[in-house]
């Protein structure tokens, strides 16, 4: 988890999960992050969303998420970094196969709570050039770059055409699976082998 | 279309409620419709986005704007869809200047105000399936299908494989559109050319 503001915290926090007897304020913390999910995720958007709402959901007093987040903008980027999990860690062996469960990653049962999610925080995200730099680099750009290095790798490897835009192909990659998710763009394309139907469709362009 | 200032949409109301001036209520109508897109561009959540904001910016009482719209969500729909502006007619020439046509009618100058509007309806959009109804079947199918009828037409003139996937083609051209417009997705690729680069791209794997 690389969420800027938080980032040694959330290394405690990490280390709570392996042992039995995790300290309340992890528990707290965890309720907190669930409860800005549930609110974000039932359609409230991040504008009308209150610090009290979320104390309130999470059974905690509103002191206690100022302790640990200064604002309401920090909080929001630690719990999408939550809810996006790990940053993938692809298995090296095949490009195409790499960028399959890249995808399949993106779109998984819970696509659609991230979809709502990540729907009701854009208004956020478009309002202040703060909170997009911030997005970008704690949630965007750490996952964007484990792809860029497939595809690198699959230039060298020569899987892939020595002159592919890598940049393109990335937003080609990964802008069909958030339209999906945020605006189920086009319901005529079933989710059931999506990543793999993308990605051939891509690599059929991409191969040299 | 120009915002008016709420001056002479005062006046234009003023006449409309003394006389006939079925154009002067349209100029009223469209001084309601530019209030919301000003509103939704500058960040407000269509969630947060309060009937009596978008009368007092306009300059005209509530009541002119419910005799129009009977709720928030038929004057978003409308407002969108002014936005989106008619629904372009290829010149059907190429398949590819057809495509780059239609993706850079995406992708215009005003783009980012599109981007901005379309993200901060997206709370509204899914919180409820009645109004993600109503904005496919407004907003995106009546593009989406014009652009199926190029792919299809391409198909059949042979300039594209037969068994293209026609609905993950349509997704393919438009997803990464969607995401840099709502979501700036990646800023390392630029919007001079946007269009031809993503068509070629896609075009390379979608040949005969």
């Amino acid at each position: 988890m690389e969420a800027m503001t938080t980032a040694s915290v959330d290394a405690v926090a990490d280390q709570d999960r392996k042992g039995p007897g995790r300290p309340r304020s992890a528990r707290a913390d965890e309720a907190i992050i669930e409860a800005v999910l549930d609110l974000l995720s039932a359609g409230q958007s991040a504008d009308a969303l209150s610090i009290e709402a979320v104390a309130a959901k999470a059974g905690v007093g509103k002191a206690t998420i100022y302790r640990r987040w200064p604002n309401k903008e920090a909080l929001l980027i630690d719990a999408v970094t939550t809810m996006k999990g790990p940053v993938p860690e692809p298995a090296g062996v095949s490009v195409r196969d790499d960028l399959v469960a890249l995808i399949a990653g993106m779109r998984t049962k819970r696509m659609h709570h991230y979809g709502k999610v990540t729907a009701c925080l854009l208004p956020e995200l478009v309002k202040g050039e703060e909170m997009h730099k911030v997005y970008q680099a704690g949630v965007v750009e750490p996952r964007r770059d484990v792809m860029r290095g497939v595809l690198r790798r699959g230039i060298e490897s020569g899987e892939l055409r020595a002159d592919l835009d890598v940049e393109l192909t990335l937003l080609m990659l990964s802008g069909p699976a958030i339209a999906q998710n945020m605006l189920r763009w086009n319901p005529a394309v079933p989710d059931e082998g999506f990543a793999e139907h993308l990605v051939d469709a891509i690599l059929r362009g991409a191969r040299p």
